[in-house]
This record gives structure tokens, sequence and C-alpha cells, in this order.
């Protein structure tokens, strides 16, 4: 018995007041509204659905990638294999591998992409990570410019390419090693910048805690950090914030 | 000499092209446009100034708050001792204490709040941190409403709150022990979260390093760590994305 | 509205379907039945309020004990200092501080213990973290025997006391330092082992993280971990396995 | 010499006193009852032997696993691989493979399993950890029911399996990543939970230690916390805690 | 009934031998012989009882210190405060206070020191730790000689005094911040070292596990290491092994 | 439009004063003076160009390299394998593989190399760290010496090398293990030590952060620690040392 | 020069006093009696040597062995693979591979071994590094007992074979896991434990730090501890107090 | 005997070659030619000499402090409270305290500074370690010039200060929380950077672990790193570096 036969059956007389009432509780949660909880979430999976590629094997993601295939307007798996993309290719021949990003995406319906978001790296060992998050980001419906190779070790060139960074609503920061540069641009920008240490380096590095301490530790404010190696945090969360940019005001509270 | 006087010499055929080049390069940054590396920044600072307590004398404190309540809008110190407060107060009469907040205070020019920003904290041990991000976003002109004590360890009590937590533009989810209050609210709702750890626990909390990690390690995307304790770090960078959704359109790139 | 008018807006006509489910939707959860997701937490509570006393102020625990006095069974405030009992002990004359445990109880209503939880420690530095340990799973209804500084370094001793510790529903072990206790417990006993790690120690001992790893790491099964110097949580964990093993026949599944 | 001869001796007036007192010293242990340590081991082991498969050969296994087949109602080896399986299937004919759990399990004499166990896990990456732990539980008596993918980031597929899992006598809540899992299960019920942290997750997850600590802060009481990864020591304590029970009350204190 | 009491049972024919043989299995350990797993413990007590200060109230360790010198060869108590002292020397008056190594020694009984141990230090500040190692290896029997501030920084202090030390039977080698000591030492000596980490030194000191990672990874064989600051374990094994060195070859195997 | 030309348009009345002073603020870094930044880099350059190896596939690393060989006096491919080298050859048939040192160089213009760098090592296993170090000094003009397996196990072996290293403007220690080489060096020598830890060892080696943190800790004065492995780092430092003392006089500030 | 050719030229006048002390000065320490640094090395050295085996190639580490067993009563390679071994074999016919311990050996000139250490074992994973151990101490001269696999997980097991071990000089405690194994023994033994911890485990083992850790923080007193699966640092620490304790009367201070 | 009349003997035919010989190898060290060891010390000690104030009474530092004073041009000790200074002041009066760097200085005989050494900071916090750096490299012969407050997140700060900086030979950078000062100056600059992290932070700052590893991981070369607060080493080593390009050329190799 769902909701509205239980609503039909106290209209209509043949449940009493407390026989409801004890019924609403024992309904499943998805049944009186509960389903509520997931509803911006179905909202935002209208932009795209993701897929974890580690540990599944080739016909495991290519099964679920199809099927997501279906329903969805795109479809975006990360840390995937070019095996993984050759199977999942069969299924859904319009599916493209990223090389430098390790992922595969489908995009069933394009959109007009909207705001800015900006993706720099300090160094070119950062671009897989950065690709992650610049791809993630356009799949959610932003406009991306990258900017890569400006780390603080060249200053010059992060200090060339900063009038047009400065644009974005979000500036997604890629750095291994001493992990500074969202520091640097958080002193140098007006927008948020979301910092994604990466386990590039060594030794020291401690596989990306010596970067994820640095820009946790930032003496600039304005820098959210997400997990090592998170390029998909990272784009995610830059598309969110972008997407807020792009609201229109009566959508505003 | 500075730039426009070099330019007039030019112009009057007082100066070379090669000499005019050459002085340029020798010129101080900030005499050719580099001071305008912190043009924004000086805009940011029209909302408020912020001061670091700790490791200040009551001399020095004070000192410095009179000076930067001449020139600013409001001013705000950070983690201030009662003593501190009293020492500044004798030379700014207008400055505040909050008591909960460990901070300082001073609003000169008030403006009107604009959109909403929600500051939530898994316990009430962690409402120092919450008020420190609180009193920060407003100071920086956001509206914002405190939803204290809705850690998961009630489940029932944020599920309560969560249709009010979502009409924000940004969420602070302040929390210690294990601090999974930011991937919850991330899981239900639109609104970017940002996380702020707290030290509050003990032994294997290791002085905030747990919620820290889990923080980082939220299987809920749309979350941006801050450090431990970083109330403040926590509510500028709410703040910020709140005043990108509270742009106008025509603003937006 | 709650629950109950809306229904009987809908028996009388004066509410449609549709309009109906849309409000259950809009409505606080408590009403539509989620308070039963705290229903067993009133139960548990009927055996005992907990309060943590650290960071709250003589006057903030005292009243805070009084409200919980006056509703509960029992009430049992941890980590308190002398002077935080004497305050509680002005506002509710029947509160007794233990020393040892470092917290304060109030039994209103006494019932018979039940089962048997045997608390053990390898040392006498470890007694504070045993007796949190023991009066709460006192106060949760558990009947407790304590065998104190039965420590592996003397063999003998721990080997003397094994058949009364035998007789046990659920073991809590109490150990700094090296922490095998529990281990060493596990292999000699049929009932499940709570281990407390505690912070007794120094150096390497890494303020409890060496014997809470050791703890982990046990090779005898059946042993289960909780945070450093958290008596509290093993008393609790273990009264609750005893409460399970106290159950009438009819009353499990 | 054994008891029974000096016994005997003793009796027969072959032995004096003193002599036989002496000579009960130096005996081996387990003839002077001391075998009776490891008394209930063997009764435990009634239920089962468990090998640990890493780091043997495929001989060596079979050959454990085939010596412990004969005198065993039944058998558990973990970790196994397939070429393990296949070593132990010759020899073993009985033996069955379970590729989640990667264990090898043979089962003499089915008993009928009591009580309830719950297994749940965060995400389907938990899965093969919560296998070993559901197996484990198993094949010690348990019955067990397993609710897989239902983490905190989607809360709604929790609370949809949470009246089922209400009825269990233990729960077991495997979770990698943030690991809050087992916070908000034992903020929701009365029953123990055994808390197992994954490996699952990359960068600041720490290979497990970031849901290790997530663990053992939980601010909801009532959890317990293995090993990561150690689905056998999860599966085996909330086996014991459902054979406690499932005891009848004339065998307990 | 004890172990004597049941053999006279059964050699006046009052007990069967299987009632004795049941008897014997219940029989509390330590009558059965079981009180010789502390046998040799009592010897070695025979030189020395040890408490540890801290955590001690006055009355305690003035009581504990009290009863042990009653019955005690000689007294040792390590990390005491003065006023924990004036406490002990009221109650026994022949107690002694050692700045330095903050301990407490009583000497009912001296006997003739045997062998040498040598106890070195690498600076000046790890004197404290050296002076409770030198202490208790005194007390447990040995002589001992100090050579103190022969760090590795001016190797010429460390060669001039190596022809004395190389006639120890065991080195103790305390020092903190880089502990190379211990190295150097087992370099150049036929004896075994025992190193001591101190937490003398500041940052990536890490309250002495820089030197105690620093004397795990020796390069030079020949060194067992101990707890940071733990003069007193340090002094104990190098007195065991001087002792094993002292014993005359008809005691040896 | 460059600043020659606005210059020019300047003076020639083609552009006015408030116009020119607006255009240099926007014109790229590099045009106004800004790339003064990078010229003391060009100049190092001048030495050599260095490539990091690890994550470029044979292609990518042979056409870097080539592009180098053009227009750079030397250059350095650190930690390449074996198969880089046979792909860079083909290109640029001049380059040679250091197997030791796990690099490729290229020489176009030899340079009488000045002063003098020491390389030492402790063990023979430090010993592929150290010939980058020494390779990188040479490379960047400085002769060295190289002193390997002088670790402190063998006391004698590096005091009978000392008088040659005595003679070092800068000296490169590499070592692995528990890393005391610097600090004795340090304590022997006037000239600056550069320690380079090694991830050589195991266990509480901890990957190189034991001797890191030895190095860091050192109580010797003079020594400037880099990353673990970093024999890149190690010897440009040192070569830029040893160039600075041999500096001519008229250089000098 | 060396030294006897410089006091002879002093003898007969050919140097004169000041000039033979500035030239004894500039003599290379081996010259002036430093090696005698390196003497005890000889001697023990004359016991057997030791090469480590990883990172060499077979041709590398088969010419090694080659040489030192033409000088050397035994040889000793540790950490070899088999493919290593049989290199060995061809150039070193009486070589002998020791699976188990992973090492290769040679023994020339076979001595009546000394004493008694014993090596023990918490697991029979652990066997590896207690070969290596054992074969230690017996090269460098002890007698060996063995007993694997008497961890506290099955105390019985331990009790049994303790009055054997009970007649050792010193024991080698090697464990993995919670590693307790080295206490337990320490607090039922009158000799010195050497504690070896392994690497034997997983998650929060953490690579061995975890028994590590448990060693250092020993509550029973004799306990000196080695790196993690540092098995030849066990046995030979083992051998060197064995053998102290085998040295005659005549031979002692 | 020493070396002197042991010659004479040789020479006057008292001694024969043999025993001289033999005398010669068990003559203390410093007696034959070693205290050569610690030659270059004395003449760098002919700068200054250095004590380490913290856990000194104020007895034992003045008395130290006096006797130095004596016989050293120069007196520097390092992280004194001021009532340590009063102590110092009255024995030896003229010595100066300088209170932001906690050190008490005496200067016998002013000597002309040489070179420049540029003492940089990330923030106002870290000036206490900055002084104690710029403090010894004065006391060590430098002339120092000091750059405070030029932190990354104000980057024009640091480009207005960088045309002075370039002068230096040595330059110190001083930086606590990310640290990233050292990187940015070593990408502009040519001369060597004494990276010295400071304590200044909190929470994920890790008391100075977060910018010492950020150091450590420098993506620009020429960077070398002290400990965590070691104003004086980084003072130390730059002042020697300087001192080194200060060499005349003939003093060069």
């Amino acid at each position: 018995m769902d909701v509205k036969a239980l609503l039909e059956a106290v209209r209509d007389g043949n449940m009493g007041i407390e026989e409801a009432q004890e019924r609403l509780k024992e309904l499943p949660f998805e049944d009186i509204g509960f389903a509520r909880l997931d509803h911006h979430r179905q909202l935002r999976k209208g932009f795209a659905e993701v897929v974890f590629g580690p540990g599944k094997t080739c016909e495991q993601l290519s099964a679920i990638f199809a099927r997501l295939a279906k329903k969805s307007r795109a479809v975006l798996a990360t840390r995937c294999t070019k095996e993984q993309y050759e199977a999942v290719q069969k299924k859904t021949p319009g599916a493209r591998y990223h090389e430098d990003a390790r992922a595969i995406t489908l995009l069933n319906e394009p959109v007009a992409p909207i705001g800015l978001v900006a993706v720099c790296t300090g160094g070119t060992a950062d671009i897989p990570v950065a690709e992650e998050a610049a791809l993630t980001a356009e799949l959610f419906g932003a406009r991306v410019e990258r900017y890569y190779d400006v780390g603080i070790a060249g200053l010059h060139r992060l200090l060339t390419v900063l009038p047009e960074v400065r644009r974005a609503n979000a500036v997604v920061a890629v750095a291994g090693m001493e992990g500074a540069l969202p520091s640097v641009l958080a002193g140098l920008l007006e927008a948020p910048v979301i910092a994604v240490p990466t386990s590039v380096g060594y030794g020291a590095g401690l596989h990306g805690i010596a970067p994820l301490l640095t820009m946790l530790n930032s003496c600039a404010e304005g820098v959210g950090v997400v997990n090592i190696d998170n390029g998909f945090g990272g784009g995610y969360l830059a598309a969110q914030i972008n997407r807020l940019a792009g609201r229109k005001p009566e959508e505003r509270l």
C-alpha cells in the first residue's frame, strides 16, 4: 500500500485515523516523501552520472556504463585503463577515451557551457589529475580553460596568465611536490580556489601528503582542499560553485 | 621618477626610447602596474580587515585594531582572550567581544547581508569554531543561519533542520571526533559544503587529524576542506561563494 | 498542522489527496514517524543519561546534570573535576563523586544488576579508565567484577584470576604501554573482549597509539577496540553485550 | 611419568608426598591440567577451523586444509587465490570457493544457524571484506543478512533498510573512505556495531587509516573496531555476540 | 584444599585417582607449582625493587617505598620530584635523592659491584636519562663508569675515551637529537650497545622519535634499543648482560 | 603592441600619457621587463638544462632532450631507464648513459671545472644517488671528487679520507639507514655539508624518513638537507655554493 | 714514509723532534695506530663475514662471496634469492642455501658452538626472520634452539616450552601483528630478550610498526629491540651476549 | 709520556723502535695529532661560542657564559628568557639581550662584517626565528639585511624587495604555515636559499612539519633545509656560505 492508496482509504472511510498514523510510520521511507532526500541528487545526476573505474572488470564497467548511457544526459567513468575503454566502446559506441585524464565520457545531449572554471597545474606531471578535473567540470556544465605548468618555481609564467585566470568563477589549482600553487593563486584572486594535491613527487612528498598539508595551511584565505589526486572532486566542486554563480537572481533566496 | 613622469619625458623628447625601456625594467613593481596584483585584495578588504590574535600582546593588538578601525568598514580579530578585548575596547570603544567565538569585531558601516550561509556543527563543543566561521561570514557580507548540535549520532535532529539548510548558497559544516557531518550533508544538499574539522575529541582523534582525514575522504562529492579549527577560513570561503551567487548576471562573464 | 489533523482533513473531505501527499513531504520529520528513529535511544536512556564533563563550566554542568536528574533513572557525568562535582552536588544533593573514575553519578531508581562484566587492567595506572568503564557498565545495568593489575609482565597474576574472569559475558581489558592484555585474554576466553587502550606510558607509547595498534593487530580473534582512554565506550559496549546475553529467549529473533 | 601414574605411585606408597609435590611442579603444563587453558578453544573450534591463506604455497595450503577437513565440522581459509583453491579442491573435493570473499570453505556437518547478524557496507568496493565477515559469521553458527552499498552519501538507502537491520543481535559495518557508516548505524540501533574499516580509497585514505580513525572516534556509543580489512575478525566477533544472545537462560550466570 | 592435602588424601585412600586428577585441574595455579613462574623474578627482585614515580601522590609513594624498604636489599623509585622525595624521606630516613636522575634510592645491604657497564651520553642534556640508567645498573649489581658529552659532533672527545669504554661488558649509549652515538660506538666496540634515545631536541626531533629511528636503523650490528627516555630499561638490560658475563663457568649451560 | 612601439607612440604624440599608463598595465609581463624575473635562470641554464625522466614516454623524453640539446651547453636527464636512453641516443647520438646514476648527459661545450665538491656516501647502496649528485655538480661546473662507502660503522675509513675531503668548498653527504654521516662530517669540516638522505634500508627506515630526520636533527651546525634520494638537488646546491666560492672578488658585493 | 721509518730517522738523527711531531700529525690515520679502531672488528670477522643480498646482481654477489670465502672462517649472505644462490654456488661450490631464511652460508672451519641462544616466534609466518636470526647466531658461534609458533594467542604452547627456553643465555623473540611475545617472555625469564618485530600482518600493523612499538613499550624490563624484520641484527646481538656469557673468568675485567 | 718525550727517548736511544710504535698506538688520541680533528672548530669558534639556553638554570647559564666571555671574540646564547639574561648580565655586564630573538650576545672584538646575507620571513610571527638567524649570521661575520613579512599571500611585497635580496650571497628564508617562501625565492634567485620552517600555525601545520615538508619538496632547485625553528642553524649555514664567497681567490683550491 502506498501513500496515495492510504490517503484514499482514509478519505473513503476505509481506514481509521489511528491506523493510518500507525501505517504511515511503517511505510518504507521512499513512499512517504523521503525520496525527496535524493531529489536534488537526481537533478544533479541530470547533468552526468559518474562511475569509478578501479577494481571493476571490463565486463562490469561496460555493463554499468551502458545502463547509465541509456538514461542520462552524460556519463563519466574515471581512472579507467585503455582496456576498460575498449570494452565500454563495444557496448556504447559513442563513448570517448581521454588518455590524459584516464577517463571515458559519453555526451548524449550537449548543453551550452556556462560561466568559467580555470584549471591550473604546477607542473606537467599534474596534468592527468587536472584533466580529470577539467572533464568533470565540463560534464557538469561549466566552460573550462586550462593553464598548465604555471608553478611557483617559474613565477613569471604564472603572472603572465593571471589576467585570464582572474575572470573565472572558480579556480582548480592542481599541484604536487611542495603544492604552493593554490596559496599563491588565492593571494592574487578574488574567486574561490579549489586545491587538489597530487601524488607527484617522491621521498618526503609522502605520496601527496606534503602538498596536502601545504594547501590546508595556506596563509591566503579562500582555499578549499580535496583529497590527493582527486581531480573529479575538485572539478565537481568548482562546477558546483560556477553553477551557483550562474543562477539567475530570481532563483536565489 | 614614476611611470607618468617617465612617459612625459618621452613625450617631451627629454628621454630616448632605449633609456625609457631600460628605466621601466628598473622601476619598483608597484610603479608599473604591479600594485594591480593587490587590487582585488583592497576590494575585499573593503569588507573587513582581519587580525590573528595569538602571540600578540594587549598593547600590540589594541594598536593594530585601532589603526584598522580608522580606515575599514569592519574589523575582525580572531582567537582573542578577554584580556586582549579589554585592551582593544579602551582604544576602540565600539569594539564588541564574542565570547563563544573568542573574537573581537567592529562594525563601522553596517551593510545589508545578502544570500544565505548555513553554519552547522556536530556537537556543542564545536560551537566556538562555528561561531568564528559565522562571524567571519557575516562580516564579509553574508546572511548567516546557525544549526548547532545536529551531528550524525542523532540523525533525526539533522533531518529536521535539513529543509532550512537546503536554502543556503553555501554550508559550513564544523565537526570534531569522527567528523562525518560534512559527508552526510553533502550527500543531502545541492550547495557546496565547506568542511571545518575541529580538535574536539581525544586519543585517536589526534587533535583533529581524524576528522580532517574523514572530510578529505568524503564519498559524497561537493566538499572542500580547510585546516583544523579554522573557522575563519571556512566562514571566509563560504562568504566568497555566497557573494559569487549574489552577483548580478551582468557582472558575470 | 500535524499528521492527525492532516488525516482528519482528508477524511472529512477538506483536503484533496494530492495536496495531502504534498503536505506530508513538507512536514517536519518527527511528525510523520521519524521520531521513531530515536525510539530505541529513549529506551536505552531509560537506563542512564550521560554528560561529558571537559570544557563545561561548573554552572553549565550542574544545570545540565540537575535537568537530567529529574527525568532519568540514572545520570553519569564523565571526566569531571572535584570542583565540577561540588557545583553539581549543590543542585543535586544525591550525586556522588567517584574520584578514581573522575565521574559523578546519580542513581534515582536502583535496579538489580544482571549478568556479569569483568573489567581487567594491565597496571595500576590504568585504573581511572577502568573505573570509568566499570561505573558505566553498572549504570547501564550490568553486574561488574574488577580484576586490576593483572598485566602480562606478571603472567601468574593473570592466570590466577582467569577462572573467575571466564564467567563473564563480556570482558573489558584496559591497558597502556604495550597493551597486550586483550590479546592474551582473548586467547584464553570464550567471551568477547572489549579492548581499551590507555595513554599510560611515555615516548614510543605515543600517548596511547602504541597499545591501540597492538589491540587492533591482536592475533587472537574476538577483540573489539575503542578509542584511547575511552573507558565509557568500553563499559557501554560491554554492558550492551551483557544485556543481549540477558535477554529472554522469547525476546530473541 | 604422567599425573595419573604419579597419583597412583602416591596411593600405592611408592612415592612420598614431598617428592610428588616436587614432581608436579616439573611436569609439562599440559599434564597437570594446563591443557584446560585451551579447553574453550577446542569448543569453539568445534564450530570451525581457520587458515590464513597469504604466504602459503598451494601445496602447504592444500595439505593443511585436508588435515583440518578430517577432524573439524567446518573449515575456513581466508584471503586465498583461485589457484590456491584449485589445489585445495583436488585434495578436498567438497571445498567451495567464494570469489567475492576470496575464501575457501568446507562444511562437513551443517547446523541450523541461530540468531541474526547483519553485515552492511558503505559501498560496493567494500563487498569482499564484507563477504569474508558474512562467511565467517555463518561458519561460526550465525544466520546472516547482507545489506550492501548503504553508505552515508545516499542516506535514504540506509534508512530504507534500517527496520530490517534493527532486528539483528549484532551488526558488522564495513566501510572505507570516510568510514562513517558504523557511527551512523550505532546512533540508530540498539545492537552492538562491529566496525571494519577497509583500505578502499586513495590518497588521504592512507590505506584504511582514515576510516579506522573515524570509527575509533565515533561519537555514537556502542562501536567496537577491528583491524583494517579484517572481515574475519569482524564476522567472528559478531558471531560470538550473536551466540551469547542465543544462549539459553540456564546457561547464563 | 592444597596440593599437599590432596596428595595425602590420595595416599591415605581418601580420594580416588580420577577425582584427584580432576581436583588438580581446578586448583588455583599458584598451588600447583605455578608460582614457579615468578621464581626467577623473586631472585632478581633480590637485587632491587623498582617503583615508577609519576602519577603517584606523595602519600602513595612514601607508603609503597616504606613497604619495599622492609623486605628488599635495595629500592629504586624513578622519575620522582623533590616533593615526593621529602615525603619518602620522612618514612624511610635512609632514602637518598639523586637530583640529576630524578630518582630515590635506598641501599639496605651494599654488595660488591661486579663487571663493568659504561654509560655514555651524546650531550649534557642527556645526563638525567643517563643517570637513571647508571643508578639502575648500580642497584642491580654492576660497576658503572660514566662518559658524558662524548657525542659525534666532536668526534675527538669520543675517541679519547674509547680505550676505557672498550673494557665494559655492556655499554649504554644515551643520545637525543640525531642519536648517532650508539651506531658509532657499536662500530668501534666488541660489547653489546644498549641504545637509549632521549626526547632532547625540538621540531623534527619529534620528542625523541628521530633518535629512536636512527638507533633502530643502525648500520653497525650489536645495538639493542629501548623506549625514549627509558634510562631505567637501558640500565637494567646492561646490568643483566653484565651479570651474565659475570657468571662463573660452572653456572653456565 | 610592445613596449618600444608604445614608447614611440608616446614620443610621436600618437598616444596620450594616461592611455599609455593604462596600456602598460595590460601588457603581458614579459613585455614590460618581467622577463627579468627569469633572467638569472637563463644564466644558470647556460650551464645545463635538466629533465626529470620518470613518467615520460621514450618518445616524449627523446623529443624534449633533442630540443634542449640544440640550444644548451649541456643537458641532464635524471632517473632514466636504459630504454629511455636508447630512444634519446637515436635522436641525439652524442648523449651518454650513466648506469649508476640512472642519468643521461650531453656535453656540447666542455668548460674547465672549478673549485672542488666532495661527494661522500655511507654505503655502496647509496652510490646511485651519489652519482646523480656528482654528475649534476659536474654539469653545473664543479670539479668533483667521490668518497664512497665511508659510513660511520667503520669510522677509520672516514677518518682516512678526511684530509682530502677537507679541501672541498662544499660536501655532499649521501646516506641511508641511520643517516649519521652528514653530522659526523659537519663536526669535522669547515665547509657546508649538503645532506642527502636515501631510501636505502628497510622497516623503521620508513623509506628514507629515518635518515632524513637524523640529518635535520644534526647536533653539528653547518648542515643543509634536501629531499630523500634527491641527488640532483644535493649536487646542484653544492655546485651553487662552489661557484660562489669561485666568484672573483670584484663580482662580490 | 711510515711510522717505523719515521722513528728510525729520529733515532738515527736524520729528523728533528719538531719535524717528527709535525709529520706524525700528517700521516694517514691507519699508519699511526688508527687501524686499531678496527681491531676488534677483524676479530669478530674471524667468526663470519656478512653480505646483504638485495640490490646486488648475481654477478656482484657471487664475486663478493667468493672473495670472502677465501679469507674467512664462515660467510653469510642474507636476503638472497634462489637465483642469487645458484650464481654463488657456481663459484663457491661449498655454499649452502637456506630457503626459509633466504640466506646463503659457507662454513670453512666449523667450531664447537658454545652457550645457548633460544629463538622463538609468535607464528609460522615469522619463521623466515627467525631462521635468519638463528643462522646468524650459529655462524657467530652460538648453540641455537628454535621454538616456533609459541605466540600469546595460545599461551599454553608458550608455557610448555618455557622450561627449555629458560636455559638460554639470550632469547631472540620474533613476532609480527601485535608483537607481545617479547614482553611475555621477558616477564618470565631471567635472560635478556632481543625483540625482533616482523612485517607480518596487514592494515594497522603498518608493515611492522605496530609490533615495533609494542616491543619498545614493553612493561617487562630486559627487552632490547632491533629493526623490523632484522633477523640478522637480532641473531648477532644474541650471539654477542652469549659469547660474553661464555668468556672465561680470567678474561673478564 | 707525551709524543715529544717519546721521540726524544727514541732519539736518545732510550727506547727501541718497536716499543715506540707500540706506545704510539696507546697514547690518547689528542696527543698524537688527533686534536687536529678539532682544529678548524677552534678557528670557527674564533668567531663565536654558542650556548643553548633551554634546560639550564640561571646559575648554570651565567657561569658558562662568563667563562666563554673570557676567551672568545663573541658569545651567543640562544633561546634564553629574560630571567636568564638578568643572571648573565650580572656576571658579564657587557652582555646584551635581544628580545625578539630571545638571544643574549656579547661582542668583545667587533670585526667588519663581510659579504651579504638576506634574512626573509613569510609573516610577522616568524620574526623571532629570523632574528635568531640574523644575529647568528652577524656574530659569525656576515653583513645581514632583514626582509620581514614578504610571504607569498601578498606576492607584490616579495617582488618589491626582490632586487635587493638578489644581491645576497646566501638567503635565509623563514616561514611557517604552508612554508612556500623558500621555493618561490629559489625560483627567482641565483644564490643558495637556506630554508627554516617555523612552528607558526596550528592544526594541520603539525607544529612545523607541514612547512618542513613543503621546503624539502621544493620544485625549485637550490634549497637546503634545517630543523623547525632552527634559526641558529640557518644563520650559521648562511654565514658559512657567505664567508666562502668572501674568500680571496688565492685561498681557493
